[in-house]
């Protein structure tokens, strides 16, 4: 197993699922995925999320897609997202990818829980059903799972869970709560915890200039996600907003919420990476319309790139 | 396989799942429960839906009591609660029952869908999945879904799937929505459609009178639901009242969204039928102060049918 | 100004504004209704509550429904709806009505807060807005404004403001919310902190056995709420349960959210209280179907209380 | 009054309220507000709405803002916010402004609405409350309103309310909704329907490239939208996507919802249009770290600017 452990840092890609046009994996895209995050300098990545279509892959191909890229992946940290309704689709799904080498699981909180008490007894529930020894991620997205979690919360559930590693921060405002968070850990009323961000990295600029760790989200050009947050630790904040800025108005296009994994899936096909930017269903298509669009962003960016200095 | 088509009425019981004190699966109480729903009448049993703990099942444990119970009905029909947040799980469900006879499955709405063609494609997507062939039931229970389908879209979608064989209607405020249903079958505007009413039968008396064929449930009294549809259909509108009445303190304690499974699991123990009130976390067991007052109820409650004319 | 402090129990009717046909205040059905409630036996009144149709109203004629209640009730207490999205609007129709003799105002956090400290904070906001000195209702509705406030939120906010008077419980599943506020309370975490109860009442049996002062809702009959917490106050729990019952199937039909407002007023005409169910626009009106429903449990109802011991 | 009629484009001002610290409000800084926008080339404004802190204003307040923009305007098209939950309050604020001088007012639907039913009798509902012949906007904002209404929907809308002058789009993802409103305008199955562009502007880029007339947004350097718009009618595609690029990353910043307000106040005040960025509570004031992003953000932007060709 991969360590997966301390301060965590740089970027964990969070990866789509390829398919093939019929809806079939598509093991050598995949393969090719798991190499190119590598190959663009990331640390780790995490499958079976939310962009990684989770989902609509039943228990049998959930578990050989993790186990495929954990294997391919030789020992970097590969997390796999493990949200689920009930804890026993949770914790079956759990065991069998750490039992084939996964670093840790990826749990965001279910639907409908609202008062810290609720939350807080969601996760104790939760922890105590994957084993209170599986280092987990805590996912924060409000704006897909409908939950609100206070700082206060976040704090609450760092502190009782010592397997908890990492918080993938995308709440939306979010700037302030990083900062609220970082303060609550330097007066000591939170231990200290990694913070990468999610939300497509739509502030990755300020969240870095704010202190978190760096990113775990999917933007299809991760070596942007990894360039800067090397020079956010180099200290040249305005060469990473320079980065920052040209990639935005494509990183923007991707974030839309829903359409934007079909986003993703072609900007990566368009990049050689993936063969085919099928989706399986539910899922809405892109329009030739928006295809085009992307095109356009692309040679933008690839123009604009060319004038940043090197 | 159990017939499942035409003109259906009469009870279906929303089945619980039970479990031993540990949480493991109690098979016998499953058989008990099994005959008990037989025994008073009811003329099919749905297993797996909210009531019946799905989501807290792993995918083999799911199988297992779909399968469990349909063997024991010895050809009476079962219904199994095969929604899923992807296609691929609920059509990996679908396929397992049907293999081993269950009469249909009993498919919600994803959350988050909202306009009618929203609806109408998710459901085209899903009776895709599943097979066109494959028998299944509409739950529309807009609290707990989120998800509400107005007259227009359930007809819709009744008249683009003849695989569709009965609504289980559980909107609240929902009277005048089965009026408007009937209205819109006796006008030609949506094809003959059986309707059964859940939202724990609160409005069954008044939804008898309106014109649904019958009740698809989890009262733990199912004979009162039974006696109810043949009080109805047989014109004796007061007596089915009185009745229904009798029960309504019970049954509205039971209704309590959320809470309302562990009075149900807390009273078919207290009437012997399984053994032990355990729920799978995440749960909410019962306090002491409301066992106390669901044997308050249950007394209260013998006395009363007593006073009714036999 | 009328007395609303220390201990308040007893029966607070929320009520409904009457209209004419064509939309416009009839003052003189909102005499009978103001005398008609005193006269059955209730302590205090709560006006422009959403039965009361507060939204409809424009901001004169919102403060000339309460100052003609106020000078009607001679004394008693009046509490006036003044929730709303921003506070210099709560504050205008607060010290609008305070000057002309409200006993307090009722307010229900803003859609959209979610955690402890936004709840916490707003409601520091608004007592603000409306001075520390003007006693006040807190109204837990989350079925209505999507807000949840945990046991301990709801201390929180009674210990910072002792101009918090009442609180209007109604959420749901609420009888273990009841005993955990009442339990903080015994053990000093809470201040003592007077609870009527509402969402119609349909839990008005068990939430008396648990402790509350009494009710604040709106019930047509609200003969039935005044007998009911006198028979608890009395020891005489069977007795408080048969008169509940007997009119639960009522009290469930009005209990409708939305629909409720248009089954209270027309049990009000058809009690002779109200000269018309005329509701303002937005609104859904009743069909005949409901209106002979109602009659027919009205009826029933007459019947059933006439077999009650005296 | 000023016409408002026709096919309605360019660019129309969402406006802030201005108040001084102490929370009233700011008459000379509303003028120079005023002023600036129509300085800045747009041609026309709305206030009272979200962003203008509607809701914090009372009655009478209100309506002398609007009443002081439309005087200073000169002529020019002022639309007011009406949104509200009932239809008095609505008709009293729309026929006060209107006998003031507003071209129309705008209308988002109330919160809870869901089939299409729903909206379009509450639309209706609402027309009939504040007169068939008042211009409106029909403002699509299910961010804010959690109402979704399909291309069906805003067409029924549309051809059942000729009074009905401009759609406010601001749904997200929303490309392919303008598409099939623009398609479904061609076939003849809506009628020609004006639609300026909100949420923000994050999309203005593309939303002028699928066909929308123009921009109905608060962005605080409302020339580049003039200049956007412009340059999109002129064809130049290129040149109106490097300007918004520049613009982008501190558009972006002020898209934030709910924080947004106080970015724009922020920056409204150190461009020197107004005097102070003060909101009415309940609000969340900027903190010492976002005054500098937003400084270092607008210095950017400046130096972006000068390397663009003129």
């Amino acid at each position: 197993m991969a360590t997966f452990d301390g301060r965590i840092g740089g970027v964990y890609a969070i990866s789509p699922t390829p398919f093939h046009a019929d809806g079939a994996l598509d093991w050598d895209s995949l393969d090719r995925l798991t190499d190119f995050y590598f190959e663009t300098g990331c640390d780790g990545m995490t499958v079976l999320g939310v962009l990684g279509e989770g989902v609509k892959l039943d228990a049998d191909e959930a578990v050989d897609v993790a186990a495929r890229v954990i294997a391919r992946a030789a020992g970097r940290p590969i997390i796999v997202g493990a949200s689920a309704p009930g804890f026993a689709a949770m914790r079956a799904l759990t065991h069998a990818v750490m039992d084939r080498g996964a670093a840790g699981v990826m749990i965001a909180p279910a639907a409908g829980l609202r008062t810290e008490d609720q939350i807080a007894g969601w996760f104790g529930g939760a922890i105590e059903a994957i084993g209170p020894d599986v280092p987990w991620v805590l996912q924060d997205f409000p704006q897909t799972t409908g939950v609100v979690m206070s700082p206060a919360t976040i704090a609450r559930i760092a502190n009782a869970h010592p397997s908890l590693k990492l918080l993938k921060h995308e709440d939306w405002p979010g700037l302030e709560k990083i900062s609220t968070l970082r303060r609550m850990e330097a007066e000591g009323a939170m231990r200290p915890l990694s913070i990468l961000v999610g939300n497509s990295g739509l502030f990755l600029d300020f969240e870095l200039d704010r202190g978190v760790d760096g990113a775990n989200t999917g933007y299809a050009y991760p070596e942007m996600l990894v360039q800067a947050v090397r020079l956010a630790r180099a200290g040249e904040r305005d060469a990473m907003h320079d980065l920052f800025d040209a990639h935005l108005p494509l990183l923007r296009y991707e974030q839309q919420l829903g359409a934007g994994l079909a986003v993703r899936k072609y900007v990566l096909k368009q990049r050689g990476i993936i063969a085919s930017d099928a989706m399986r269903r539910p899922c809405t298509p892109l329009s030739d319309t928006a295809r085009a669009e992307i095109d356009y962003l692309m040679a933008r960016l690839t123009r604009r790139l060319e004038a940043l200095p090197a």
